[in-house]
């Protein structure tokens, strides 16, 4: 393998593992294990565990904007179904995991925003990114008369992401998909219904 | 001072700490020479570090169950209001902390849910009593006729709570009270405005 092989491998599997156990909670020992690359040689691919828990949220960015944008990208007729669509997909992945592990964007700001400026930079950075996917959809949405017209996209969209990120975290602690529904309906039977 | 001063304070000196860091980012060492406490002899006062993370979220529970119960237990003539009015002086106090840390049993939950089942129960637990006091002020409020009375108080409380937690956290990503005023206009100028 060359050497961006065994990086982009070190991200796939340490992804899986920061995903399930946390950021301070994993040893870099345990991903290069589970990656089958040498012991000691991590700083060959990254400079600190800091640079590659930077690295890791570009990873999960990269993965999440491209299932957002084969939803929300081109949304056809009706964007707010899309969205709805997109919101529903997530909700099976999150039932299917046993209601476990969360966002990954978010779990590694709640660790790591207060702790590192670049942590809390980057973590913002994907959320807008995020953010903005929703927006966009949301003035399709508006275009087409499908959503009140007072209502305004970026503040929405910032409040839909934002209520999903809790809804996810409540989803941890109560061990069940109750806090996915409830967003589910409050979001698209309540404030996106016109 | 007695043994259970001694636990009182390694708890309050504790909970400030990792309110600020994290719970797996923070070692017993750095609570106990905070607290004033000799080395060594935390586990005169807690089995385990997880023992005394679990007695942080009772901690935690009971400082913010008095607050609410302080706005909510007799919420007046416009329960709508009162609740309201906890939300803007949590605002204040956010502000005030320079948008950071966030909700402490939000920051546990995340933390450790996954990893350790009793956490998840005692973090399920607080969440849970924060959405009773929530859910009660809006039945008040349903039956002096200020909300929409087809809302069902117990799902409409757990999704505020959540929220509140979801705009915490981009608070902290953010580092600004932004997502918190969208909270605010979302649920009291949208959701719960008859």
């Amino acid at each position: 393998m060359t050497k961006e092989d065994t990086k982009a491998k070190i991200l796939a599997v340490g992804a899986q593992i920061v995903h399930e156990k946390g950021f301070n909670n994993t040893g870099i020992q345990e991903i290069l294990s589970a990656a089958g690359v040498p012991k000691g040689s991590f700083y060959f691919y990254f400079k600190s565990k800091d640079e590659f828990g930077l690295a890791l949220v570009d990873y999960f960015v990269s993965l999440m904007g491209g299932w957002m944008d084969s939803h929300l990208a081109d949304p056809g007729p009706s964007p707010v179904k899309a969205l709805k669509n997109f919101f529903d997909e997530l909700m099976a992945y999150f039932l299917e995991k046993g209601c476990k592990a969360g966002c990954p964007v978010g779990n590694i700001a709640q660790e790591m925003a207060d702790l590192n400026e670049a942590f809390r930079e980057k973590a913002e950075q994907a959320f807008t990114q995020m953010k903005q996917r929703i927006k966009r959809c949301l003035e399709a949405a508006r275009e087409c008369g499908e959503i009140d017209p007072v209502m305004d996209p970026d503040e929405t969209a910032d409040f839909v992401l934002n209520s999903w990120e809790g809804a996810l975290l409540r989803m941890k602690a109560q061990g069940d998909i109750r806090p996915l529904r409830i967003f589910d309906k409050m979001i698209f039977d309540g404030l996106l219904k016109r």
